[in-house]
């Protein structure tokens, strides 16, 4: 049984946030999977990806899709609803019912808009694990997530070492690197200029119904950045839409027909002012800040480690994942770290949907 | 001696495309280096890329640059212009002189625009056979060229097997593959939904001025597809500009700077028409397009090929000139092809960049 619920919770106090600026009040919203056991030892916290959502697994009534990782989550599954009782928050900043720049700055009464304040992985983690505590819940077996869902995993294992015995990454990196930064730039600069975008003034009913088109120019490169040549080659080869298009200057490819899909129907579900402040708090990570190694980032983590990578991601190559299980080594403490690297064409994407390639490993991490 | 030399050739005559549409007059125009020796066997023919244009070497009085390819082309360099006369052509549809949407519609009296008819490599290589004739050059020592230059080195060499001795292709590819297409989508969307496009019918001073946003969301995708991961790391790390911008939504890394610098520079000096031409003449090219393999493709070339990748290419990766040389060593020519990889982590701008890695490869295959 899925036992799918979902919560919100609202804080009336303030979250200090990293910046040295403050959210007065704040709210989350999560779903949560299975039951807790009588010792509140079975909790499985899942982190979403930049676009995600609380919203992992399962299916509503009138939805045409699942949960984003609903082939990962469930009855009899690589994480098994029958045992564990997951839950997955909406982060902070984000557009799907948790606090974010569209919400209201009680302060002074008006929507926050561009003068919400900046975040960090860091922020965004503490309010989940206030919102665990709220809920009873002081420690988890495992935290889990891919891409920037594995750079909250990071960070939780740790700012809050006694949080989790397991940490499960996939997908992510220790900081963000140049490459990845720049693919977020096109994003950044063609909402910002977009003239519909109107300094974070836009209409919102307007912006839901039509899209930005900004937004989408950058979800088309995050869409580069999510395959790969080789995943490329297999889906779309050469192919063309209208085959008799050769010679019209906007005569489609199937890449192309992919492209302007996944790019114009994004900004019809997701908001450009989140998007911009997760686009910067990915940006922004970087576990090894506060020290002057990724081995002193380290230190501190007691959770036992499982990094998992995808040989043809181009977003954050393996090597970002293997530095990690590298650096544990280091320290003498490589049997606290597991690197795994699963053969993939598929590029970063392969974490949303190549899970029958590492579901085995992530059971195996969950139950040893 | 350099000997720059500037030429442009008006033809009367038409120009039948490839797409079944005429061109009833065009424009050619060009560089030269060098001196025509007296049996005209020393000719070297140099192919632009996306972007660039006939003016390869050499410093025109005023300007802050050389050529584009100074570094290869000169006194004593990899192109000897002691040794051979150098010419390169700005190709139709760029907008550095020769014929573009921007030219004349003779037979409507209007600029063509949006009504330009979409060109070929083999209409571009074309074009500029019938310049050299005109300049009584019947044949070539050589073609050279990199990325879309490749593409027409590759194109002489099927469609013209007389022309030149020898073909030297650098960071090209025998056909565009589905993730070039996709950078390139960015650009063709960005451009031709910005509101100041105005479905081509822009006014052009302004343009000039101002420069078309979308062409710059492009132009940085481009760049990435130019570079790497290791490169990024190498040239930018995680180096902020402004170290206080670590919480201001749009602080700046290096990255992001290099991003804006290049990408809204560049549509000041480079037509979005030209480019959207460009960019569908780059996305069509297919070498094995009126072929059943690429075996057949290559059966008629009788010039002596060069191939050199760069091992960082993300545009243009090895394997995509490795299966050219393959598939002369499968009908048993592999005497008549030379791969050559050169390590390096700059990406797809090596060709342009890191000549002195190649330049010694590119004199031996015109000496030898």
């Amino acid at each position: 049984m899925l036992n799918l619920k979902t919560g919100k919770y609202e804080f009336k106090e303030p979250l200090y946030l990293e910046s040295g600026r403050i959210l007065s009040s704040y709210e989350l919203v999560y779903e949560t999977y299975g039951e807790l056991n009588e010792d509140k030892s079975n909790v499985i916290v899942v982190c979403h990806a930049l676009t995600g959502s609380h919203h992992a697994a399962g299916r509503y009534d009138g939805d045409s899709k699942n949960g984003w990782w609903d082939g990962l989550i469930g009855h009899g599954k690589g994480v098994d609803t029958n045992k564990y009782f997951v839950i997955c928050v909406s982060i902070l900043g984000s557009c799907y019912g948790s606090t974010s720049p569209l919400s209201m700055d009680e302060s002074i009464g008006k929507e926050y808009r561009l003068n919400f304040p900046v975040l960090t992985i860091s922020d965004v983690v503490k309010a989940q694990i206030n919102l665990f505590k709220k809920l009873g819940i002081q420690k988890a077996h495992a935290v889990i997530g891919g891409s920037l869902g594995g750079m909250q995993a990071l960070c939780f294992a740790i700012e809050f070492p006694e949080f989790a015995k397991k940490t499960i990454i996939l997908a992510s990196t220790y900081q963000s690197k140049p490459w990845a930064i720049a693919f977020n730039k096109i994003a950044i600069e063609a909402i910002r200029r977009d003239p519909e975008f109107k300094n974070g003034q836009y209409d919102e009913s307007f912006i839901k119904q039509n899209g930005l088109n900004g937004l989408a120019y950058g979800r088309m490169a995050g869409h580069i950045s999510f395959l790969s040549p080789n995943s490329m080659d297999d889906k779309f080869g050469r192919n063309y839409v209208e085959t008799d298009g050769l010679y019209e200057l906007f005569g489609r490819f199937q890449v192309d027909r992919y492209m302007e899909y996944n790019g114009f129907n994004f900004p019809k579900r997701f908001d450009p002012l989140s998007y911009l402040y997760i686009a910067k708090m990915m940006n922004i990570f970087d576990c090894t800040r506060h020290y002057d190694t990724l081995e002193s980032a380290l230190k501190h983590v007691k959770s036992q480690i499982t990094l998992i990578s995808f040989s043809g991601d181009m977003l954050f190559p393996p090597e970002c994942m293997s530095e990690i299980h590298d650096a544990f080594c280091k320290m003498g403490r490589g049997a606290q770290s597991e690197y795994i690297e699963i053969k993939s064409d598929y590029g970063h994407d392969a974490f949303l949907v190549e899970i029958d390639k590492f579901d085995i490993y992530v059971k195996r991490a969950l139950e040893r």
